[in-house]
């Protein structure tokens, strides 16, 4: 299995999915080319997706894997209130697994791909002992209207959709809705873009735990927090799951007090959880005491 | 030492560094903002620099790997004619080398990037058993002027810059000017910009070798080539080293007969080597004969 002939099946696949007027050349030469259209900026979000660190061989089948590892980055659009545009995924893989392995990775990220309009247009693809993804996603928002995390300001208040602890309760049993969610998360595109026209002031996706998360957002902002209703459980999961778990894929916004956030976005669930304050930047309180922080952290 | 405090260094070296101004948000949030002038085209690549596949801890300086890294994708972007404009990196390590071994694989990337004016807007971390980079780049050209694989016909003279087989050989002997040019890659960046300026018809760059590169080239212009004219070799490098050995990172092109092509791109020599035919697509003829394409493949 020569790496040429691997590029080829890849570009067909490619090809066979969703390609966006705007990516002029794709797959095939030495790089990608978008034309940008006028009155929009771009934005760009790379993600790992490591065997043994967020993932295994065994739990996770190639599907999942190509599924998840599009869905990570497309989060970050999707925190930006971006519509997606295209993707470079860089692959290392084992030669073993240069077959069907490689064939239901791509089947899995194409169709994620094709839900959400995302052209493959290129990446890199090598051999190595574990297997190492890096997928890196484009999107498009109007100028000047990307949601960022230094948005928020003291009296805004704080929301979350969906639901919490799902991803690491999932993590935990391996089995039922709260596992299927671990394993595939459906990156909140629709939301985000939603939240974008509604003018909220401030957005970050929830991949390492609300605690850790809710921090950033503030440390962005300068400002504080404190949480003072009650979490979107998901079913099974305990609070400290939805504080502190990972990898629930929701958003977490602020928006001032007068502004109108709809209760629902499609079927999706928003809820209200708390107050930006002006207490010390970071610093998160729950029910009026400091909470820590204990989301994940690769170097803790 | 904690993911945020390894971020946040990197973001402080990122800010000391050159700032494209077109990149209006960079590292510290859920992505990257670009926001695109008129009447240009974007390029994109992505490239891995794998521990133990394109270098060890044994051979290799942490400023060497990030020079390198860099250097792959920005050859890549000259390959275009493209000028850079931003890049992210996706980094991960082993717990252990989260210090001094983080430091000077930025101060090396950045030190290329600052000559290169390529702002590090972004990208991920992670903890890995073995040293794992992705290193995406953008750059841009005037609209529809990107140099493509593509562009060829028969007829089209075929030009290399620089001397081959530098880097195969530096890699075998590990010592003078052609292991510093192993290590060290300079990416073509001025000379592909010259080259789009002067009308070339197609572009690539050298990085898995000639034989198998030139192959790559003419499957994509579907055409055939001959090398008829001595290769610009090395000091000390093998015609086989010139023909096969991959990343020399020097630019392939092809212009027709009539266009005028300088000789020299600054203190970069320019070489005529052969002529494109109209032979079976992705056939090499090297003094009559077919050449054999033996360049780097990672699953041959």
């Amino acid at each position: 299995m020569r790496e040429t002939l691997i590029v080829e099946r890849i570009r067909r696949l490619a090809q066979e999915s969703t390609v966006d007027k705007t990516i002029i050349r794709g797959i095939g030469d030495d790089c990608a080319i978008l034309r940008p259209r006028p009155d929009e900026d771009l934005v760009f979000t790379s993600d790992f997706m490591l065997e043994g660190r967020h993932f295994t061989l065994d739990t996770h089948k190639p599907a999942d894997i190509g599924h998840k590892a599009l869905a990570r980055s497309l989060s970050d659009l999707a925190a930006m209130g971006a519509e997606p545009v295209f993707c470079l995924v860089s692959l290392a893989i084992p030669a073993a697994l240069a077959g069907a392995w490689v064939n239901g990775f791509y089947r899995g990220l194409l169709a994620l791909a094709g839900k959400y309009k995302v052209t493959l247009a290129g990446g890199d693809l090598a051999r190595f002992e574990q297997i190492t993804v890096d997928v890196t996603c484009c999107g498009r928002v109007p100028r000047g209207k990307a949601l960022l995390r230094s948005g928020a300001k003291p009296g805004d208040r704080i929301y979350v959709t969906g639901e919490l602890g799902g991803s690491a309760q999932g993590f935990e049993t391996r089995k039922g809705k709260c596992w299927l969610r671990h394993l595939r998360p459906d990156p909140r595109i629709a939301a985000g873009i939603a939240l974008r026209r509604a003018g909220v002031a401030a957005a970050m996706d929830l991949s390492d735990g609300l605690s850790l998360d809710l921090a950033r957002l503030c440390n962005e902002s300068k400002t504080g927090a404190a949480i003072t209703q009650a979490l979107p459980l998901a079913a099974g999961a305990s609070l400290n799951q939805a504080l502190h778990g990972g990898e629930d894929y929701e958003l977490l916004f602020t928006a001032p007090p007068r502004r109108k956030i709809p209760q629902r976005i499609g079927l999706l669930p928003v809820t209200a959880i708390g107050v930006m304050t002006d207490e010390h930047p970071g610093e998160i309180l729950l029910d009026g005491s400091p909470l820590p922080l204990q989301g994940f952290d690769h170097f803790a």
